[in-house]
């Protein structure tokens, strides 16, 4: 079997587009479990490796209104690991704002109870915001990695307090457990202080599988020594070939070797039957955006003045300063290539505020998913649909089953847990 | 319609009896979902106001080993949500050792997921074992009290924070939210500061029903202050009435009224077709507890030495000192009257080590429920089945249906929220 692409589907509120709830027909609510079960069973059957939420601890109507009202993780996860049966189930919680015993707790629970298939997004919380619902103040950037960094080694080491084997039940004997194979952590660290062990038996995993997300070097330090599962931020193939390659190089100095991390770069699909169905259906969703900044927008991008131009006319044949970022460089060549206007490319960029936007025909986006995927710039991706349930359903119904034809994609999952999608083996219980 | 009795079921590990697990053929872990899904279906299929899960936040293999290794309570329900359609979901939470933003948050979501079905028992921990796991110091019982007080204010009001209405999502005008409707609670007390508002919507009841069991006057003014329901711990009617009592007599003074509060005195059935059966099963059940110490809990039970006594002869005329308590004379009149010997009083009063343990055919249990309900000594009761799933079933299968035709227990759930079966009106949101 020649190496296989791997997907997760990412949720963020009612759609990674800000206004992707004013499509026509769009779920417009993230409140509505029975919208969000349907989410999950359209990921079920496309085959993706699981589902991942992203999360915030605070309310902010200005920001993305449509996931300042949201579901709390795990209490959605949770649901969802009884609507579904093969597919990952990761929640995003705070290694800044939760507590170490609390989370080893709820994930062993969630992996207990889903089969294994239970995936933590262990996140630092950025923003300062969130502090005053907690009652503390905001940790800066280096002591939150510092936190992350402990609060990972204790969960992992909770979820290790216990051997498979501890639960004996003998009917006869009258032996329930045996004490022996479960032992305290007594951990005693900077900024954690936990005895262990969890009062929940070791998982079906072994341990759940760890995302992260973490671009700086801190982030990418803590992937490479504790993550499973990686998702970036990324533009353009370039990029994401040297961040792929630069945290694959971490791994062997740590003991791990490059296929126990998978990397996935978050992308926004605007998938059409052709490529003019997909830039209309941009057309429509960037048309609820406020377009008076466009031309302003485009300036930041590349680096000049383009109030000149006419946003309906053809992109310009521009010199780029020699520094400048490759996305813009990419992203122009692209555009002359496809007879872009300069408002095609202005709702290409704005679109997922940083995401990279892969709007075209459902052959074009597997032709890129592919090149992106065998010129390793990525084990596979983040999917992260503009709104629900067309917006994902057409990824589903026409990529999807390209990518199969081609070979690179499962058409059956390859066993009951999310480490069997991703190929990790269960790891074995540390010695105390 | 008259006065009709309300059920929640109560899941403890494997089960209430401490060695229920070996009852053959019983579940043996509480950590497998797919038994636990089954329990909560039976309670449905019984028509159950609610599932209400104990928890602790340490592990005690010495203590019940079948609930030191259990399913975290937020996760289990909200996986029972998705497993049931109308029963209620009651989890525990400490207000000990989490804080108001999360708990507030968990329990809506909990709320939205299962369309108006979350409860919330709010405890405080007792167990100082606990401290070790949250790098603390166990405050006091007047300390834990004060810090439970404050904690249900602040969750109250983050659920009061949204109104019902601020979710406009019109898609014409591009207008998601009526900033206007949220609010910031802005709480800064001798425990908590918490500002607000959360990130998720007033949930489908308004605010998840309270559940509290605390037995101390603290306890008891606060249950009479927040609480929607309230399980006591009795063991004789004459001490449930005074109970039941005490707490209505504190409401109207605190703006409330008799029926606001639903009293659960706990009890373990034990049910047979005929008194026999049931005292066989009780038999194995204790069967498989050590019985040596019979005789000195016995003593222990009447304030004298029982080992003159024939463990398999009849009860004793025993003289009770005028202190004692009411529960002994209670229990001796029923043994004598029942014509036990002294090892089932004892098998009676030591199987739910403290808990109220009601053995007998299903028109005795029908019975003594009955008098209980009509007698002002509870409102309904917390069932505690000492195993699953027969010791479960039994209950459902041939008592339910004599409450049924007695005219003292519904036919049909009432509607779709847990405020429908318990006769509670969705409260309004209050003032800032």
């Amino acid at each position: 079997m020649p190496r296989q692409m791997h997907l997760g589907l990412f949720i963020l509120g009612t759609g990674s587009h800000a206004a992707g709830w004013r499509y026509p027909g769009a779920v417009d609510s993230f409140q509505d479990f029975a919208a969000i079960r349907e989410i999950g069973r359209t990921a079920e059957r496309g085959l993706f490796d699981m589902i991942f939420m992203g999360d915030n601890l605070y309310a902010d109507p200005d920001a993305h209104p449509s996931y300042t009202l949201r579901l709390e993780p795990l209490t959605m996860l949770a649901a969802l690991a009884t609507s579904t049966r093969h597919i990952g189930l990761g929640a995003t919680v705070s290694t800044t704002y939760s507590d170490p015993f609390t989370v080893a707790r709820a994930f062993a629970s969630l992996d207990h109870i889903s089969g294994g298939r239970a995936a933590w997004n262990a996140v630092t919380t950025a923003n300062p915001t969130t502090a005053a619902n907690f009652g503390t103040t905001h940790p800066n950037h280096a002591r939150r990695y510092e936190m992350a960094s402990e609060f990972l080694d204790v969960v992992t080491g909770l979820w290790d307090g216990w051997a498979d084997d501890a639960l004996v039940a003998d009917r006869a004997s009258g032996v329930y457990l045996d004490p022996s194979k479960l032992r305290s952590i007594d951990h005693e660290g900077t900024f954690f202080k936990v005895k262990g062990p969890l009062n929940i038996g070791r998982s079906p995993q072994g341990r759940p599988v760890i995302l992260q997300a973490g671009g700086s070097e801190a982030g990418q330090a803590l992937a490479a020594r504790t993550a499973d599962v990686v998702f970036s931020v990324v533009q353009d193939i370039d990029e994401a070939k040297e961040g792929y390659r630069s945290l694959k190089d971490r791994l062997p100095a740590l003991g791990r070797s490059a296929d126990e991390v998978t990397v996935l770069p978050g992308v926004m699909p605007i998938v059409g039957r052709t490529t003019k169905e997909a830039f209309d259906k941009l057309a429509v969703l960037q048309s609820f955006v406020n377009d008076g900044n466009a031309l302003s927008i485009l300036s930041d991008r590349f680096g000049q003045d383009m109030s000149a131009f006419d946003l309906d006319g053809p992109v310009p044949d521009l010199a780029l300063p020699d520094s400048y970022h490759s996305f813009a460089r990419v992203m122009l060549a692209k555009a002359r290539r496809e007879n872009m206007t300069l408002r095609d490319l202005y709702n290409l960029t704005a679109a997922a505020r940083g995401h990279w936007v892969l709007c075209g025909s459902a052959e074009s986006i597997a032709d890129t998913l592919q090149q992106w995927f065998e010129e390793r710039a990525a084990d596979g991706f983040n999917v992260m649909p503009p709104y629900f349930h067309e917006g994902f359903t057409d990824f589903v119904d026409l990529v999807i089953p390209i990518l199969q034809e081609r070979g690179l994609f499962r058409r059956a999952y390859e066993g009951p847990m999310l480490r069997d999608q991703l190929g990790l083996k269960r790891p074995e219980r540390r010695a105390a």
